[in-house]
């Protein structure tokens, strides 16, 4: 039996914080590793211009999301690693895709439910700012896991149901048009770590309560510094549960550390220093791969090379792959 | 001032009759000829993929079509003559467009609202058996135009709306990212003639009353003798006006030739000797067309490397424009 395929996309807006390295990067770094996977990783930049439509920000984001995987340690020569807009097959597949799938189904997808919600609470008309590139994104999806026809695909919850529709979309074409689609299936590891941010709650850019990947050492100590804790006094015994400083130690701890800290938090550490611990933990696992960072920001050059290596990898797949999809539903060259 | 831009989509469904010839065909053809027009031309098999999901019909048709065309000498020196799908930037930047496009612009597309009236009607949902191909299709039509910046687009009125879309969508590319599109205009010509069909309402192949373009010789005279007439015995008078055998003359003939028909009508031509005389104007004026036609089908690789030259030359327009317009999103290289 063949490897199995997995594809992961990576959006490209946003600053990587702690809580997207800890719950989405970090596993999916160590998963490009694994020799026994033909994994694909994409940088979803067609994606990312239905929702920003500042060209420098796109770019800039592009760069930046690019050399925190590279940095990291995105291991390329094992996975394929490759910008979504280099392979221009893909967004042809998306026509073919348009082509079969049914617009009902769209009308199902979350992402436009909730915008159709919002607009009809505002009593605005309901597609009221909505573009035929949100209403559309799930077929782009499909176009991008069906184009290498990928097995698996890891995921959040929330992306499950674009899953499905690949599905959908994908049975509807081999039905029409004989096998040519892997059915793909969605991989949801539901013991992803979800960090919590400077306030609590559940670390997120839209709570504003983020520490970012990979800011500066001086800022990265000052975040530590700014994370919520109860008023518990040095020497008074501490409780790990429901401690955000706690969670986030554990997220980067050995099982070791972890138990050490536990201890710590029993004997009545000082919130202070337990930052300072939790400073020099995250500091010493992130600090080579931050230098490395700033250094990939100020070469772009190389990594726009990787890209285009990646993408010439990828093209090894989509250039024959979409040949024959342009054949199976009549676009051959006349001869 | 720059050459004005004409583009022209040529649908690959269907078999041409002579309805179409006169209508369409034969002033497009005509027009491919002014050197003071930048004109280009292309087979729309992307959007035939919408409706028919038959391989074998779509490149039996996509042939036909451009057989028909080339035989009846598209002149494709002057203007450029190519297949949508091969033109890779085409569907690239339908995305791009997708992403400007407003969702509630194609909710107001004829077509669409047809297709949502018909299931009401039937009971059924409004989206029932819609595709996202249908309701994405003004999009890449407007991609179509929008990516060799044609000032100019022919289309009879039904199609008025998707070029008013079109430069809605540009108008608002425009907004966002700085003046890159031209803003079309339809190019509606009234005079457009009508040919009836043999029952004498208008020849489409909805009514099943065509006579098909390049029927054989002797089909072409069966067809022409079908032709609905009045029962006036010869040496009647007879009246041009109503009459689909003297509109389809008129059609075809000169003026001169236009006259002299009218003189025999008065003098109570049969209806026999009528038709024998249109059957022989229409196989003067298509028989060489007509042979050229199905030596040309035979040789389908010389269509190919037409159609790839074409391709090549439109090309020129759309490689280093869809560049530009990937800079002006934010997709450029890094560097």
């Amino acid at each position: 039996m063949s490897k199995q395929r997995v594809l992961t996309g990576i959006t490209t807006t946003g600053t990587p914080h702690l809580g997207n390295y800890v719950g989405a990067i970090r596993p999916a770094i160590a998963a490009s590793e694994d020799p026994s996977l033909e994994s694909f990783y994409f940088l979803a930049d067609y994606h990312a211009l239905i929702k920003c439509q500042e060209a420098e920000r796109v770019e800039q984001s592009r760069k930046e999301i690019a050399a925190t995987w590279l940095a990291l340690g995105l291991n390329t020569d094992n996975a394929v690693f490759y910008r979504q807009s280099d392979i221009a097959q893909i967004p042809e597949l998306c026509w073919l895709l348009n082509c079969m799938a049914a617009k009902g189904l769209m009308n199902r997808a979350h992402a436009y439910k909730a915008a159709v919600a919002a607009n009809e609470e505002a009593g605005e008309d309901p597609d009221y700012g909505v573009t035929m590139g949100l209403y559309n994104y799930p077929v782009l999806m499909a176009a991008d896991i069906l184009m290498f026809n990928a097995n698996k695909v890891p995921v959040g919850r929330d992306q499950i149901q674009h899953i499905e529709m690949a599905r959908d979309i994908a049975a509807r074409f081999n039905h029409h048009y004989g096998e040519h689609f892997a059915l793909p299936e969605a991989m949801v590891d539901d013991k992803v770590s979800v960090l919590n941010g400077l306030d609590g709650r559940k670390m997120s850019k839209s709570y504003n309560n983020t520490i970012p990947l990979f800011l500066p050492e001086k800022q990265l100590k000052k975040h530590i510094n700014k994370i919520k804790t109860n008023l518990l006094e040095p020497g008074e015994p501490k409780d790990p549960e429901g401690s955000t400083v706690f969670q986030i130690w554990e997220a980067f701890a050995s099982d070791e550390q972890a138990a050490q800290m536990r201890d710590q938090f029993a004997e009545g550490i000082a919130w202070g220093e337990a930052k300072r611990q939790l400073f020099e933990l995250i500091n010493n696992q992130i600090g080579e791969a931050r230098e490395r960072y700033y250094e990939l920001m100020e070469r772009p050059a190389d990594i726009e090379e990787i890209l285009q290596l990646g993408a010439a990898r990828a093209r090894e797949h989509s250039e024959p792959f979409m040949e024959r999809l342009r054949s199976a539903v009549g676009l051959r060259p006349m001869a």
